[in-house]
């Protein structure tokens, strides 16, 4: 009786949060999965499957990584005909940003009410020129390669190369974003009751120059935290990184790994984690609790509804 | 005098329309430039410097073209590494939107005051599966060819390649569109006086399959169709079609070629235009002024002021 009380109570308050989701780069391609147009279009579904019932209860703000997607056009652009230049990873970036949210809009309109009105907003993100970031590149895109391969890469395009484990992967610089620019246009839609995809792989890297224009920046931005500054900036009341792990887990990889259910910011902030995977996510993850005293979320994509819930995934709190 | 009074008079009814402004891909790219990221940065500056006086003075909407950067983009696409297969027309062309909404977003961002929103929304456009176009494919995208290379192409790829005029380009099917999916997003952000950047390329070519679901289609949707189309959903006052040439011409590359100024439909009608330039542009005019009983025109990117004014470029009026 009482638990019927509770979940009552409980759905009462959950209902019609404003909650911003950051879907993994890996939740939309598998590790290892070749990046076929088709294999993406699958997970986008997966992902549209998982978004849907979430969408019916709260007001939905979806983001996106572009790490395999980004990293796939840069290799495409810099093999082409002569007379072209490679692009660089802004213009990638905000091509990643078409590519991803149109799969995205068509598959979730294709499992929602047609009435139910959609925008994928190109998102331009402001990064500090003086990011320590540029100096030293940890953000791995595009695809795997063998050691040969990615040293013959060094020495053609000058990419930096680093191991991911067993294989070679490229990895460019991952500034922290400063400021949103299509804010407005963002809130404006919500409260229409749009379903807003948007910032898309960390959103489009820019900078101002001396002259004082804004120009884009050859980097991907850290997409954890551009979601939570989209979620901070929304005055979001959660925000959930999606991924193919279904929580925080403490001594990964071990046989000791135990996954984390509730954590306060000073707790997890003690532990260590993965440079490539978790670090940047718990680091997004308290930094948007601190700023705001929301609760932010880590947790496997199909888990969605439970971690709205807070009964799945990884949850950190204030204290 | 009188001068005078008609200039007061004619500012005051010019004032605060609500113009859409398709952007020809010519416009974005001139003729025989090679597709460098700099070529089009430098071609999206010149047509920012175009729009932004005239988006002080009225409700703007930007759509532009996307032929030369879908064609460059799907042979990128084609030739890249053995694990991924070429991507269909419609992921290509949600990519060239990002692109390119990114650039005249940029651009234009940096000559307008901070204050102006802008947006550029991802756009979704049905076409009919039973178009006469998708049996005769006459859009040309992509860079110019041999006739050696062509037909290198048509053998590999199964592409269809059609002569120039001196050089092969690669043509699509390039249906009418029928509805624009994110038309009340876009609606709600130009009532905030946002400029809104969208329907790029046509929009993104979709079909209804025969369970009812929304998939991509293969092609490229006229774009000039499109804006007809975005022009009359959004009840604009005036549709412009920019290009590289400065008016429709009566008799184009001979010795009596004259510029056409202000025209009805029944006059246009009744004359011919080549098929891969003029004719699609007369056409998406006419049928606008048809529709709705306001002026399109057609004219040069650096004459827009005066072609708001109607005092440059091809005025095509109901009678």
């Amino acid at each position: 009786m009482y638990k019927y009380y509770w979940l009552i109570f409980s759905r009462l308050i959950q209902l019609l949060m404003r909650i911003v989701i950051a879907l993994g780069g890996n939740a939309l391609l598998r590790r290892g999965e070749p990046m076929t147009a088709g294999n993406q279009r699958a997970n986008v579904r997966l992902a549209a499957r998982a978004l849907a019932p979430l969408s019916k209860e709260h007001e939905l703000i979806i983001s996106h990584g572009n790490g395999p997607q980004v990293g796939l056009l840069a290799l495409q652009s810099s093999i082409a005909s002569e007379d072209t230049e490679s692009s660089s990873l802004d213009v990638l970036g905000a091509q990643t940003e078409g590519m991803i949210g149109y799969l995205i809009e068509q598959e979730l309109g294709n499992i929602l009410p047609f009435e139910q009105p959609f925008a994928t907003i190109l998102t331009m993100v402001e990064v500090d020129k003086n990011d320590p970031a540029f100096r030293n590149p940890t953000k791995p895109i595009g695809p795997f390669y063998s050691a040969k391969a990615a040293a013959k890469l060094t020495k053609d395009k000058g990419w930096v190369m680093r191991n991911d484990g067993k294989q070679w992967r490229r990895v460019v610089p991952s500034p922290i974003p400063l400021r949103i620019f299509e804010m407005r246009p963002i809130r404006w839609l919500l409260e229409k009751g749009t379903i807003v995809i948007c910032a898309g792989g960390g959103g489009i890297p820019t900078i101002y120059d001396q002259d004082g224009k804004l120009i884009g920046a050859d980097v991907v931005i850290d997409k954890d935290y551009a979601g939570a500054l989209l979620a901070r900036e929304l005055d979001a009341d959660m925000y959930i990184m999606a991924t193919d792990a279904d929580a925080v887990y403490t001594n990964w990889g071990t046989k000791d790994a135990c996954a984390i259910g509730r954590i306060s910011c000073a707790e997890i902030e003690k532990m260590n984690f993965s440079e490539g995977s978790m670090k940047p996510k718990v680091a997004a993850a308290t930094w948007f609790v601190h700023k705001t005293g929301k609760h932010a979320a880590i947790g496997s994509l199909s888990d969605l509804q439970e971690i709205a819930l807070e009964k799945k995934g990884t949850i950190i709190t204030p204290c």
